[in-house]
């Protein structure tokens, strides 16, 4: 895999907030995520639980099946998932079956993760797939726009 | 929950059952899936990964989505999810988010499951939801049929 500049990252990353952001702006749980094959956005989605309604609309899982479907298959070694909440096990499961190369992610989920907590799905020995992670990138400013919007609800 | 009667689990699983056949006739490996709220089937789906093409599209996350829409809620309490196979750790997770009330599984997937395998996810303290599960429903029949379905691959 070709390791990416910062820059790349930043980028990515940048339209993860902006679509975390947007899902705040619709009432759902901020949390965005873009799919990048090398310099290209090939998806970018937000969480949309309560609006579609669907248990399985996080914002990984609708970045993973639009680039599927952008790209014309399910294995997508060669992108990198940038997403700005630690993936709970639902979406570290479905990014284990997409065989996605590498994972980007920004605040750590200690209740409801499944990469660095809980399941920790990558961990398990019958794990098919083990990507690359990177987790806590940008942390700060992705735990402020989780914590934003709860305050704002009570 | 009203516990269900012996004849309504033998009608949904064989929905499933028949759906996971379907699922072999498109070239899909054979796993079906039904959630039914009561005595009302309300969705029916297969493993669709290969044919979409989309890493999420699981028999039990396609029932899911489905019947969240049907009913107009992202929550399944009053459900119950029947699948010919051990749900993995990405369909666990999502049963976990769907507050599904009761899951009905056939084989037993000592590599790819979620549930009684590998990743657990309704046995680790952070699990938001824990369902009823009853596993290994009509296994001899499950197990068959994929074992017939890699046995033609070869």
């Amino acid at each position: 895999m070709t390791t990416l500049s910062p820059t790349i990252d930043k980028v990515m990353m940048d339209l993860a907030f902006i679509a975390a952001r947007s899902a705040a702006l619709a009432g759902e749980v901020p949390v965005g995520a873009v799919v990048a094959k090398g310099q290209r956005c090939i998806s970018v989605a937000h969480n949309l639980v309560e609006t579609r309604p669907d248990p399985t609309a996080h914002a990984e899982v609708l970045a993973l099946r639009l680039a599927a479907y952008q790209l014309g298959t399910a294995h997508l070694s060669e992108c990198t998932l940038y997403v700005t909440l630690e993936p709970c096990a639902m979406c570290a499961g479905a990014l284990e079956h997409s065989r996605i190369g590498r994972i980007v992610f920004g605040a750590y989920d200690p209740k409801g993760g499944g990469v660095e907590h809980g399941a920790r799905v990558f961990q398990r020995k019958t794990c098919r797939h083990v990507p690359e992670v990177i987790g806590g990138h940008r942390e700060d400013e992705a735990s402020q726009l989780l914590t934003d919007f709860f305050k704002n609800l009570r």
